[in-house]
């Protein structure tokens, strides 16, 4: 049972406390990705030091592979894994229109073939909700579909928005039911969808509040738009998504989307961002980014950042990391995903702070100052 | 300054203490390999964890890259690295010989080219020593030739090994004079070499103690020879080097290896073999081997070994190991290399204790037989 309580608002900022299952979560949060039941590189132990309690797992992967009969047998994926603390999975419907190239979408479900040896498969609302009972995921999300912003180059008409945004309110009725007719007694996202049309938004939020979750998710944003409809978007819908509830702004994103989204009302984030950009050798610190492959760093006796306290921070210099990354070692993917994840909490725990103290508006006036040396990538 | 204490023997088998730089390192003694300044997806930290204090670097890839120019800046290897115990580094010479395609031997030295962008290079026992000195190497190797048992598949001949021996012993006492001359205050190991001949061996023996080194090493063993004669000269010289001083295996093993070794009177060891078989998915257990991809642990809820109290066995399954192994995941070659290590520094320390407590022998006899069901690699 989720339990959710806003402590302070700023504008539409908030900060707030989930409750949910035996552990407490500080939002606005943000999630790391363990797509394969592994934040890449990190151990669980390390994790837990940095003071994540929360990660993001991805169903679809883990149907694939090890199988559902494996972590079945570990009654969940917290066991198979070996993090007791909270995970959340989405509904497995992303991966199948992303990495399946071949897919018919119909009112029952999705038809697919295996990316993994081409079988026949099949997901639905109600398959994915017994997909995700099995993981024992803390937070369920909802099978919809994450409507494109063009196909074949053609940017969709409001009409074909709306059948998708429409279909996926029926998944959603269908993925409620199924969750309670199998008895989880975990917690139920939705996902609210309408494309760029504030009027689909508004109908899709206003039935999935009809039906009624546990949380709202914004679906359907940085699939291909200009960044300025995104933003146009966020704003519009971000603050109307029911107070009491929290808000999740799926695979978003950059430290600065993310402090963008919470001025607009968002308290829940998954990005493979920080993981992914450390393994590539681009690293976040309050002064900008770094990009460690670059020549400048080969005599470089500097941390990353002087005002950061993690292992790596307090241990090596840029021209250390530099060397690693440069002969591929292990231990500098593993010594840059720390850094990038320890970044990612320490912000969140900023903006925490600065909602808390009513002075969030000048944080992020700070932090747009202090990085705005950022390398855009 | 070295210091070298024996507390016990058991046979051959020698248990002992070896001071040097404010570290107590207790023999015999497994180093873990940290080729490129980085054991291979280990962190500093976990190292001291499992209690290792010494390792082992290569001069010749430190050299190449990051190239002596950033080590100095770090004034030395320890600080660029992060590692503030001890390290051991070999003389350049066997890197030279194995991964340069072109090289010149000559009295003088080898003049070689760079693997990484072809320059003609020079390593002569002055070079190494310069070399070492700037990676402040707590323990220096002298520059030697290992000679290797066939050349173009022709066994070498005794006159052959004997003018390979003879330079060896040239080059120990060049080694020696130019790490006096620039005033390097570490300890210098010399290198016992003479193939498969046991007089070339006494030979090489009797005049490197008459030079006087900090420990004495045998090299020229596993280059291709039976095994039967490997363990032949080993167990000839290996007895007959210096009470006082340190003997050192190079290159050596496995458990079994190690044993045997230490039977005749070995105290250090350095190998790959734990680290690359880690991310190979070959573990060690008291129980035998594992090779983790095989399918019969798909669904293995059991640790590695029960008996293993490692971060790796205390909280992951076979399961999950050969499910990460499988996905190329980082974290299985983590967990994975800190069991082996683990599992290495522990056997280590139980030939130490059997020793000291006189039962040896019956170790040995109690540890093949457990390990019986070894799968040969």
């Amino acid at each position: 049972m989720l339990n959710f309580k806003i402590l302070t608002t700023s504008g539409n900022a908030r900060s707030g406390i989930i409750k949910l299952n035996n552990f407490f979560v500080k939002t606005p949060i943000f999630m790391p990705v363990g797509t394969y039941g592994s934040v890449k590189a990190i151990s669980p132990l390390e994790l837990i030091e940095m003071k994540y309690n929360i990660i993001l797992n991805n169903s679809f992967h883990l149907w694939m592979r090890p199988g559902l009969d494996v972590i079945s047998k570990f009654g969940g994926l917290h066991k198979f894994i070996n993090w007791n603390r909270l995970i959340l999975t989405d509904s497995g419907g992303f991966q199948v229109f992303s990495l399946s190239k071949r897919n018919k979408i119909t009112e029952k479900g999705i038809y697919f073939f295996s990316p993994i040896n081409g079988d026949k498969l099949f997901l639905s609302p109600e398959i994915s909700m017994k997909i995700q009972k099995i993981l024992n995921s803390d937070i369920v999300m909802q099978l919809d579909e994450c409507t494109p912003y063009k196909i074949y180059n053609r940017i969709l008409s409001e009409n074909e928005v709306e059948n998708s945004m429409k279909m996926s309110l029926r998944w959603a009725q269908r993925s409620k039911e199924e969750f309670y007719k199998i008895n989880n007694k975990n917690s139920l996202f939705c996902i609210v969808q309408g494309g760029m049309f504030k009027n689909l938004r508004d109908e899709s939020l206003e039935k999935l509040k009809e039906i009624g979750f546990d949380g709202f998710a914004i679906g359907g944003l940085s699939v291909g738009e200009p960044k300025k409809k995104m933003i146009k978007i966020l704003q519009y819908i971000g603050p109307k998504l029911p107070i009491d509830k929290p808000h999740y702004l799926m695979g978003a994103g950059t430290p600065e989307d993310i402090i963008m989204a919470v001025s607009n009302g968002i308290d829940m984030f998954d990005c493979i961002i920080p993981t992914r950009n450390a393994r590539n050798g681009l690293l976040f610190t309050n002064f900008g980014n770094i990009k460690i492959k670059n020549a400048r760093y080969k005599f470089d006796k500097n941390p990353l950042d002087y005002s950061c306290n993690c292992y790596t921070c307090k241990n090596f210099s840029r021209s250390y990391l530099h060397y690693l990354h440069r002969k591929g070692e292990i231990l500098g993917s593993r010594l840059n995903t720390i850094h990038n994840l320890y970044y990612y909490f320490q912000l969140m725990r900023k903006i925490r702070l600065s909602i808390n103290n009513n002075i969030f508006e000048k944080f992020v006036k700070d932090f747009c100052e202090n990085r705005k040396y950022e390398n855009k990538f």
